[in-house]
Order: C-alpha cells, then structure tokens, then sequence
C-alpha cells in the first residue's frame, strides 16, 4: 500500500470519538492496592465513597474488570464542542532540531479551558447532573480544573462553588473572572464558609491558604449541602479513565498511517493527563503487543517518582482524604516554588505509581530553566505557547530527539501537550528577565516531607 | 442527493487551505478612491510607497484587476500549523435560543496570537524576508496585532520592533511577555528611541502614549533603519487581501454540505477581518450570484459607519500617513474607553467604505453591556471566551437568529469569531461587577471629530 503523506495535523472524524473509555485498571495484571480508611486502617467501601462523590464515578473508581466502559451520548456530544483535538506532526520542530526523529504531540489546549482538564469535568458534571444532584464543588489551585468545571457545569445546568487557594486567587484574578463568567461561585481560600476554613483562619489569620485547606474545606461543603457532591481533576482511578480519550484518539490518529510509536511521554503531576495518554498503549504492552518506552516527566522540585517513597499516605495535605499507596514526598512535603502549579503534588496516582513500581514505565525530573528554555523553543518553532506542565513533556520529548540526531535512528516519539500558557505570563517573565529559580528539594526536605507520611500497620 | 448530516465542526483537509487570495478590490465595479499624497494632493506613487512597505505588499495594494493573487508556499507552509480554522455549527446556541435559524461560525482564534491577524502577518513577514530585509517595526495597540507578527517574525528568521502604547503595555504586561516569548524588542511608547517619541515626551512627560503616536515611532523608525520597513495590521488592501482566507475557507466548507448564507455578520475596526469573511461572497453579491445581507458590527462608542463622514482623512491621529477616503469621524475623534480595543479606529478600511458607501452592506452600532452579555452567553453555551470584538458580531447574530424566532423563518447565518478573550478577563471583571459603561459619542463629541477632518480640496 502507498504511504499517505502525513499532514501537519491529523484531524479525526467527530464520528471518530471514542465511544468507550479504556480502563487501564482492567488491563493490569497487578492491581493498585485499595484506598484505606484512616479511621480503620481498612480498605474504603462503596457506601463511604459515596457520601462525597458521585455514585458513577464510584463504581467507575472501583471497575477493575471491564477493559471498555461506554461514554454516554450526552459527553460525547459536550465532548463535539472541542475534540476531537489534533494529533500535531511536529515538521517544523524536527526540521529545527535536525533530528531524523519523526516527532507528534496531541494538542489538549485548543479548548477555552486551556487543557485536557474538560474531559473528565464533563464526564464529572453529566453523572452528577444525572443523579438528580444539584450542585457540586472542587478546589483549584492554579485555576485550569476549576476552570474546566465551570465550563462543564455551565453546560449541563449545575451549580458550582470552587474553593480557590486564596494565593492563586490573588495571583491570578484572571483565572478566577474565567469561572465567575462561566457562572461559578468562586471563594477564596481559606473562607469563614466552613468549619474547617474558619479554623484554619483563626490558627492562621495571615495565611494564603493551600491546596490541601482548599480541599478540605470543598469536602466539608459538598458532605453537610444537601444534594451536592465533591469532584476531584486528578490523581483517581475514574479520572485517568475519563482522561483515556487523549490516548485512544492519539492511537486511532496515528494508525491512519500506519504509525505506531517507540517513545510516548507525557508531564505528570497527579497522573492524570499521563495516565488517559498512555491507556491503550500501556495496555497494550502489557499484553505483550508492543515495546513502547514510556516517559512520565515531573519537576525536579517535586519529584515524587524519582525520590519519593512507594507508600500509603493521605492524598492531601490536610489530612482529610483516604488513603492511597503511591509514590509520595510526604503529605506535608512543600516543594520550592515552581511555576507548573499543575505538576505541584506530593503524590501521585496510584495506577501511574503501580506502572512505575512495577517498571513499565520511566521516569525523569527536570529543572525548571531548562522546561522554560525548551517552552520558548517550541513557542518560536511551533507557534503554540505551552503551559510550564506540558512543557515538562516538551523537554524530554526534544532531548530524545537530540539522541536520535546523535544516533540516527528514526524513532516516532509521542507527546502531550496538555495545555497553553496564556494565564501562565508571570513565570515566562521571570524567565525572559533571567530570575527562574532552579531549587530543588535537599535531602533534609525528603526527610521531612516523609516524616509526615502516616505511621500505620500498612507501611511498615 | 442524500444530506450529509452537518457535524459541530467543519474541517477542510491542509490540501483545501487556498492556493490563492481573493481580490476584493478587482470584484468592485466602482473602485475606492486612490490614496493622496498630503503634501500634493495627488494619489500617493508605488515608489513612495515602497519607502515604507514591501514592494509585494504595494504591488497587491494597487493591484485591482487580478481576482485572484496567488499565496506562495511558504506562506501555506506556516498557515499549515493553524489552518484551517474550523468553521462550527452553534448547534448548542441554536437549541439554547430556540431559533430555526442556522448558525455557523469561522473561529480564527485557535492559534497562539488568539486572532485572525496571524493570516496577514505571516504573509508580510515572508515579503519582507523575500525582499532580503532584516528587520520589521509595527505599533500595537491592544496587542493581538504584535503578538502575531511576532509569532511571524520568529518563524521567518525576521528583527521585530514593536511601540506598544504605553498605557497598554502597563495595562497588559502579559501581552507583552509574549511577544518577548517570540523573540519581539518592545519598546512603549512614546519613547526615545525617535524624534517622533522624544517630541510627545517633550510636550506631554506623563502621557501615556496613543496609536496614532506608536505609528508615527514606528514608520519613523523603519525609514531610518536600513533594511527595514513598516508593517500594519488592518485597513489597508493588501491586508484585507490576505484576510480573505477566512472567507474562502468558510465558503468551501459550506459548500461541502451545500450551504448558502443568508446573512453574514462580522466585526468592524479597520475592517480587515470583516473584508476577508465577506471577500468571496460579496465577490458573488455583486457579480449578481447571491443576494447576502452583510452587516458589519461596530461599536456605539466609535460609530465610523454608522455616524461617519465619507471623506478623505488621515488613517492616524499623528497625520504622519497618507489621506484615505473612507468613513472616519475625524483623525482626531477621541473615543470613551471601550474594551474592545481592535475596534476603537476613528476611520474603517477604503474597501469596506465604499461597499458600506454603494450600499453591498448595512452596519450597525451596538453598546457594550449588550456586548459582553452576548459574550458571556456565547461562552456558557458554546464553551468558547471570546474576544469582546468578536462579541460584537455575536450580538447581532444573537438578535438575527430570535427575530428568525419571531418570524419562523429559517435563516442561514455566518459570522466571524475572529479571537479569544484570555487577555480581556479585565473587561470581563467590569461587566460581571455589573460597572462596565456604555458611553455613545454626543453631537459636540462627533462635531469635534469632524472638526480634525483636513480641509482639502478634495472633501470640497
């Protein structure tokens, strides 16, 4: 058969969304070990999960069987609005680069929430729609998940509070007029709207909240509102599932041609967008089909798989979450300062940390000037301004393609690109004006992040 | 033949991006009157001209006779990375305004500019570095126009200046962070780096700078620099010319599917955007083929169309250019502040002056709260944040689709959504505060408009 020609960008069909999710849960032969209830020590039921989150998303949570699981008519027609996204050959970088690489990313950000986030925020809103609820509520950090949910909610006719780090809400007011004009009730944090907000308050009248305060104090307004449930954008088992669109599209895009790849990688934080990319392929090396190497990037300042511990600890840092086994800093690990607040965690999903434990995949870290001289690079070759996340990806995805230039070998490397980086200006001025920090953790701050690991029967 | 159900979003293949522009110009019967020289009177000379612009750039302006103009490769090349731009049915607005009416939008705002100013800056960047040029100036304003010009300039290897009104730069750090990102000098202005900048400094130390200002530092600069010239971003012919992809491509992909507008909606500042949706099918209107209701959407505060005057002016307020005839309320009209940026021009595109002039087209003014209200709906129902002059033409889509309501009568209609608003969240803030003014023109603002309007024989 002839060799199409391979365009700059590989659209498919909006017949060609994919119609299942793919449930990499079902594909592992060892599965992740369960959540466990603080308060028991004992693995978390149905029933408990259910108190804060949508009963769907709990049996999807749980779903360690069904490889394929149907995306309902009503995404997938939410899902018509922005995908399917394009899978980018990237001539004009190869041909910067010298490479004889064959290089293509998918494109997550050509939505207006500026990355893959929508994807599990409108699965997340339809079921809570859907079971009769009538609000729902999250914490944002940086801003794109809240973001991303407030879009979904808008869409679906629900309403939405976003517990907002009160730092981030003062930093990036921008981020915050997104979701007020998509209709979102949005509430610094920490706030006198709850008990734990107003604790937090007194103990620390000048604080600018965290990620973990933000969560807690969601939690606690989803449990005591009636009809209203907690949504989370990552780390879970239903989020990355969600999330296997980018993959499933990825792989469909480039099967057109032909084209299956020999490196596939992808910034990780709390797992999500890495774990929907890699679905299909990663189940299909464990099948024994393929011999991709996978790549999970994270930031030097937060390096959870290449230094972290393989653990039970709290998902966050308030201590108010079941617990998971993963590769964790430490619940009360607090990473320099870094400009990828998406990549920001002390954790890690425990299907990524489970892949990674059992070495189907790699992992490296990376400092931030040479994320912000690799985004930059990309920005000029390939006129899309990535976010500092997915910009993680761009490093490492151009370092392998500097190797094949020293070797000569043609790989087809896979990337995602999961966002863009308007709302991201700040960091990118600390770069041009040369005052990018580069910290990275010193083995006395591993030593007290993972001395705030839980002390439990489990971990010894 | 059997319909082909319509998807949300139409694609061409990169094979359909068009090989050639489309010269509006050729298509008028009656041309726009030439541009004068304001030290003689006379119409400006190419070689006078060419002291400015690229020779490519001229030869297209003054070319009125060739329909259609050929785009180079290499042009193609770059467009390849964001074209085509999708052309999406508003299926969810249309069910949530309960119309019959169709509606279709051509959405330029899927590149890293945010806008379609990239499909004239890429094309004079390449003239430029064709004609062995080193290096460009420009001014902008709001900075969607710097912002592509700069994307241009770092792909084809090409020095950018950009002024940047001062008061901007100040209001929009991060607009011109990107431009930095892409490699662009920008400079706010007034500055003293030119005679032109240093006299304002001079005169008035605290101003914070004005377009007509950056344009005047801007040509200065580029015709004291040796290879280098001036390049701009609306209004003028050849830019129009190279805006005409948006038309082509909207035509072609409603063709596919045997769509014909009844009415076709965009934007007006300069006009460029709204002269390239409109290209071809006005091509057709007046060659007698279709009988399409244009309107082009102007601001109720610089209502140039609407309560102009069709006469010759200069296109600055520094009344450094030469004299166009077009609709304009004086180079010296003030407008109240208006968030729409793009769109506060005193005057409007020669071309689209005389097809308002001949009467091809109606315009109409409409206030900013009626403005962002259609935006913030847009972006409830359609997921997309759009740039407050693209809300222009959605305002009165909005208003065409529910009088299709009241009629019953199923309309097809376009407009152009030429960009993004992620760097007007500010504008977005005001009208959420509910403090966002509405401020029209008064007949003593007009009349000392009309009163900067130069006395010449020809506006006898």
């Amino acid at each position: 058969m002839a060799k199409l020609p391979i365009p700059y960008k590989i659209y498919l069909s909006e017949e060609e969304i994919p119609r299942q999710w793919y449930n990499l849960n079902a594909a592992m032969k060892v599965k992740h070990a369960p959540f466990l209830d603080p308060a028991t020590g004992m693995p978390c039921t149905a029933d408990a999960l259910e108190q804060v989150f949508c009963g769907a998303c709990v049996a999807q949570e749980q779903n360690k069987t069904d490889l394929y699981i149907d995306i309902p008519e009503e995404i997938r027609d939410f899902y018509k609005m922005y995908r399917p996204s394009p899978l980018v050959r990237a001539y004009c970088l190869e041909k910067a680069l010298g490479t004889p690489a064959e290089i293509y990313y998918k494109f997550e950000g050509n939505n207006t929430s500026g990355s893959h986030k929508l994807n599990s925020a409108a699965a997340q809103a339809y079921y809570a729609k859907k079971q009769g609820l009538e609000s729902v509520t999250t914490e944002t950090g940086a801003g794109q998940w809240g973001t991303a949910l407030s879009m979904a909610c808008a869409y679906y006719g629900l309403d939405l509070t976003v517990y907002m780090v009160k730092v981030s809400c003062e930093q990036k007011p921008y981020r915050k007029e997104v979701m007020r004009t998509y209709g979102a009730a949005v509430i610094p944090s920490p706030s006198d709207t709850t008990e734990a907000g107003r604790k937090i308050l007194r103990e620390f009248p000048g604080t600018g909240g965290s990620l973990g305060c933000a969560i807690g104090e969601a939690v606690e307004k989803a449990v005591v509102t009636p009809s209203c449930r907690y949504v989370l954008g990552s780390v879970l088992d239903h989020v990355l599932l969600h999330q296997s669109v980018i993959g499933l599209e990825s792989k469909a895009a480039l099967a057109k041609y032909g084209i299956e790849p020999d490196i596939v990688i992808g910034c990780v934080g709390g797992g999500s967008n890495y774990g929907g990319l890699i679905a299909p392929f990663m189940g299909e090396k464990i099948a024994g089909k393929n011999d991709i190497d996978f790549i999970g990037v994270e930031p030097a300042s937060c390096p959870s798989l290449t230094r972290g511990k393989y653990v039970y600890d709290y998902c966050d840092s308030a201590r108010i979450t079941p617990l998971a086994k993963m590769y964790t800093l430490g619940c009360g690990f607090m990473p320099a300062p870094s400009h990828a607040g998406g990549l920001r965690y002390h954790g890690m999903s425990p299907v990524v940390s489970e892949l990674y434990h059992q070495g189907w995949m790699r992992a490296v870290a990376v400092g931030q000037n040479k994320v912000f001289e690799a985004a930059e690079y990309f920005a000029r070759v390939e006129g899309i301004l990535p976010a500092p996340e997915s910009a993680h990806a761009i490093r490492v995805a151009i370092d392998e393609a500097l190797r094949c230039r020293e070797t000569g070998k043609k790989k087809r490397i896979l990337f995602g690109l999961t966002g863009t980086g308007y709302f991201d200006m700040a960091a990118y001025k600390r770069y041009n004006d040369g005052e990018m920090s580069d910290t990275v953790p010193t083995d006395a701050d591993l030593a007290a992040g993972f001395a705030t690991i839980p002390d439990i029967p489990a971990n010894k």
